[in-house]
């Protein structure tokens, strides 16, 4: 039997992850890192940062997990993205057996929290499926990026009695502004949709590099910054190399 | 010049809350408090022990904030809570003026974290909006019952590019399931919602004192359970005295 713990590990750095979570990171023989493409020196260097901060008390290492082909332009992303999962499951499965000791305890670590839009979980579920490996699966929730961006704009995510929405970058271009919410959550758009939307009566509030030390925070009337914050979000991303970044969209409701 | 800060603690006792929050406790001169009714003991005891766990490095005191009459049978929920509000923003802009001196450092302490449904940071903003007293809003986020709920069960809250609706108990009992979604979580239902929309193809996943060594957790077919989460809800409140739970209904989306 083997453990694999998924940790969220927050964004800000080191200090924000929980007692619960450095408890865990030693726990941890094996890191298994999933980072890849043009952000993937910046984000394993904050990731390696948050172990050897914490994971102090037993010898782990590394292990770079492998990354299967995806189809980028596919004629159905939900297909894509089952192809991908199965995929990785297969390979998941294989890097598991040889890597962790049969008694031993991997990890995962997931910017944030990995209950939003995060694929790890149901990569594990599917190596589960498979019936080839005995895999204990426990998860270490950390603060997410949307609770970030509420902390650091000191607002609530919520209007009173009122439903939020939390969706994509993909979702709110192909769909603009939902029918029914006044408050909306854009989680991975890198292609600030909010620029495209009809921007009449919205509020917008966004954050990038959240809780770091280069966080940037722009909130606003949605038609009068939306410029601006395309313009700096193109800026700090040319940059750094990459960028993290999500928005709440609302539409104030007068209590009154 | 106060400053205030509102931490959100987690749920699961002290080892789930943030470094971050632990340096923040300590920051701390007074910690206000805002609890009440029957659940009043045993939550203080939970935040006392918290505050005793991790404000070790200076002195400081609790206060008991006060609670304004609420309208509980209101004719408009908003229009009711909007009142409360202001209400509040008065008797707590006059227990900051005379329980903390100019300089100093208050705290609330948020179960969960302060971005989903809590009132604080809205009563602040109030507070300030008075303008007669100068106030430092500080908000440290942490895990909120939303998460725990999804870790416990060890699933997202997502399902593959989809959207997701946080959404009150009292919204899901107005209007059933809402239409254009698949995952819907629920907050501050103390009348078993769930129990009573139409559970056509709904899974639940429901969670009560999330992430506490009295954690209940049930998941399954909404039809199948819904029975069984009514029954073991109402006899450990029963019990207990008081109740925090949460759950996450899901329409499964076949992904391929």
């Amino acid at each position: 039997m083997r453990t694999v713990l998924v940790i969220g590990i927050g964004l800000g750095g080191p200090e924000q992850v929980t007692l619960e979570a450095v408890a865990a990171l030693n726990r941890v023989d094996v890191f298994f890192g999933v980072e890849k493409g043009t952000a993937a020196d910046e984000l394993v260097a904050l990731r390696r940062a948050v172990c050897e901060r914490h994971a102090t008390t037993r010898p782990h290492r590394f292990v770079n997990a492998p990354d299967p082909a995806r189809d980028r332009a596919p004629a159905s992303y939900e297909r894509a993205v089952a192809d991908w999962t199965a995929a990785r499951a297969e390979v998941y499965e294989a890097m598991l057996r040889s890597e962790l000791a049969d008694g031993g305890c991997g990890a995962f670590l997931a910017w944030g929290d990995p209950a939003f839009y995060d694929s790890i979980l149901r990569v594990l579920a599917a190596v589960r499926s498979r019936g080839g490996l005995h895999l204990e699966v426990e998860v270490i929730p950390g603060v997410s990026s949307i609770q970030a961006l509420a902390a650091a704009h000191k607002v609530s995510l919520t209007q009173v009695g009122r439903p939020l929405m939390v969706t994509t970058g993909r979702r709110l271009a192909a769909g603009g502004f939902p029918p029914g919410v006044d408050d909306v959550v854009v989680m991975l758009d890198g292609d600030t949709a909010f620029a495209a939307i009809d921007p009449e009566g919205l509020t917008i509030f966004w954050g990038a590099y959240l809780g770091s030390p280069e966080q940037i925070l722009v909130a606003g009337d949605l038609a009068e910054v939306r410029d601006e914050i395309v313009a700096r979000r193109r800026e700090a991303r040319d940059r750094r190399g990459w960028i993290m970044d999500t928005y709440l969209l609302r539409r104030p409701v007068d209590d009154a």
